[in-house]
């Protein structure tokens, strides 16, 4: 049954269909949106037109209720809206709820609960060890490979991609320095991550065993975790970082479920360190997830990182965030940490593809080493669907403000 | 003129005031709750049946409308309150909506936005140092003296007092073991602490100055930031605590309004070294505050920590929580850091009183050097108050459950 109006091999085709939230020009209402090729469905809108039960989850100005619905409803939820923009008898009532992309405005999704950040790449870890490092014996830290390492971020900051990134100030000090000077960051730096967005949650007490990963989380989008490193350099010891990236995080529009992801599943790399039993997946279903991503820097791809390569996985970051007893809450969002593959090509941040600034990154419009106002940063994404197809992420993009 | 039944010189008398969020028993209903001596005034009832204006921000199930509703707001509503329960005319309306606050259920007062821990008490942070770093040169971090260090915690785990916390699980590993182990913690910690409850939000991209302290924060509480050390010192190379602090971090039911604490403020420690112009509080009102504060261990006085040591102000937290351009959400929340004073018996942590585990406390039912399971942490303090009167702080309590 031939989609409507999707162009045959489009990655935001009906086996994609995406959740975000808009609201039309000259409207403040938001609606929960389905993304269909370069239109937006209004979910909401379809639910009540069409008298589905699904109304209470949809006609909503946000996706948390649909997240706290758990997995059962979010397969219903999708099987329903999967129907309603293909089956040639809902196009009458369906068709007039499509409203072009560019006529929409994209609002942040979800509510952000709390914001961890993970380090989950083998390649970036030991790219960052050898960079600030490089005396030291091994590249990784000693817990590298027994745990996923991470912090917590700021829930408050998280914005929609498109919103503006104004350049942080902060405090700086070069090791030879005297003392610290206060100015805008001179090393603005981006770091390609993907985000896993909780819906249903859990009691404090109660770890989440690897099993249960689909049962909690929803789906992913990308994730920017915008980087002052010049800033996070001098405070993070001892307790991390903090206004190095407190400033902003940006996420995609759109959550693509896991299940249109089913196809895109593939086992991480081999573990070379053996893992306690909260953390042991070598019997479980495949744990990471094929993702091509890209980064551009004002339209210029400057690097393609294979999210495949991760060395934790999503499923496992969440038994280790839940191990110690700590509780889940709808629109808890988790950040993979940045993605960097095995070769220059495929690094996830400019700290990385420049080595600290040793090196420069030729665009069109420059040199690079870090980020300068007026630079825009896009990171895009697809992964392997059902026959053949791709299914697209949706973009994350923000352009840098100069500071104050 | 007398408050009602409230003895001479009790610390919750009308000129303290403290706001939480109580229920009745036998209901669900959570109302807006003003302690005055050992009872709990429905405000908002009271509110209501006074026929105030404020009955909007106060007939709630939380603080945040209070919170969100801004300084001005905050000074008219305490007015309003110090009359309701002061002056004679009111009595009859106003006595029947006191309730025993031994037949009241305390909640979390409002709702948690980000959740930030500081690291601002000089004792406490060489003694960290002397005790984990004591072959180094200097027992603070290069930073320390040049900016307030902190990190974000978890809010979703945030619990109020009275709330057991059960030991969490994790991995631990001594630098001699040849791999981590998987358990319950063996090194549960306290970390006394004063937590500060932000009201007024502010935008993305604008620094809060120094001065602008008392528009944004509304008030603080007692905090308890529990700590498993065994986790940590496992996890926290190179992004700072995560699970080793995730699992419950307790607050007091009671949130004292900074207007019933204009006689506590007191100067900080004289700084050491020059302040970047964001931080310098040196032509500021005072900064400080003199809070005492009282550790118990199962009744047990362990500890009197004086919160007026704080080498950096809960002023300059805020001004450098936001000088990066983060924004402040109603309902953020940060911890000052474990509050020690110079002596040994003004340790708030069982890590210092303890030196990590190499002395003994000596309680009346045997020896500790961390908690063990069943014991009960209660933290209370008290600041002077206007003409010789004590104001107290409600207490923070906790019931350590073991694991599972």
């Amino acid at each position: 049954m031939p989609p409507f109006d999707v162009p045959e091999g489009d990655p935001f085709g009906p086996h994609n269909l995406p959740y975000g939230v808009f609201s039309l020009a000259g409207s403040d209402h938001r609606s929960v949106g389905v993304r269909l090729g370069d239109h937006v469905l209004d979910a909401g809108a379809a639910a009540v037109e069409l008298g589905s039960p699904y109304a209470t989850l949809l006609a909503r100005t946000s996706l948390n209720p649909l997240l706290a619905a758990g997995r059962t409803a979010w397969s219903d939820v999708r099987r329903a809206l999967t129907a309603w923009v293909t089956v040639p008898a809902h196009r009458e009532s369906v068709a007039p709820l499509l409203h072009p992309l560019s006529e929409v405005t994209l609002h942040l999704p979800f509510e952000v609960a709390d914001y961890v950040d993970f380090y989950a790449s083998e390649n970036h870890a030991r790219n960052v060890g050898r960079i600030f490092r490089p005396d030291a014996e091994d590249s990784l830290t000693p817990n590298w490979k027994h745990l996923p390492i991470g912090y917590h971020g700021r829930a408050g900051t998280v914005v929609v991609s498109g919103t503006d990134v104004v350049r942080p100030a902060g405090q700086r000090k070069a090791p030879a320095d005297p003392a610290p000077v206060f100015g805008p960051s001179v090393r603005l730096d981006i770091e390609a991550e993907v985000g896993f967005v909780v819906g249903t949650p859990s009691a404090m007490g109660t770890p989440v065993p690897l099993g249960d990963f689909r049962d909690h989380v929803f789906g992913l989008c990308l994730l920017n975790d915008w980087s002052a490193r010049d800033l996070q350099a001098w405070e993070y010891v001892p307790l991390g970082p903090f206004l190095g990236k407190s400033f902003a995080t940006s996420v995609s529009a759109w959550i693509t479920p896991l299940d249109a992801l089913e196809d895109a599943r593939v086992a991480p790399p081999t573990r070379t360190h053996p893992l306690l039993p909260y953390l042991d997946d070598t019997s479980e279903d495949p744990g990471g997830y094929d993702l091509r991503i890209s980064v551009a820097v004002n339209g210029h791809v400057v690097s393609a990182p294979p999210f495949s390569t991760m060395y934790w996985t999503a499923a496992q970051q969440l038994a280790h965030l839940t191990v110690n007893g700590a509780s889940l809450r709808t629109g808890d969002l988790y950040g993979s940490g940045t993605v960097s593959g095995a070769s220059d090509g495929e690094r996830g941040s400019l700290l990385e593809l420049t080595w600290n600034g040793r090196d420069t990154l030729e665009l069109p419009d420059g040199k690079r080493t870090f980020l300068e106002d007026g630079d825009v940063v896009t990171l895009t994404a697809w992964a392997p669907g059902p026959d053949g197809t791709r299914v697209g992420l949706g973009e994350v993009t923000g352009r840098i403000a100069p500071g104050a």
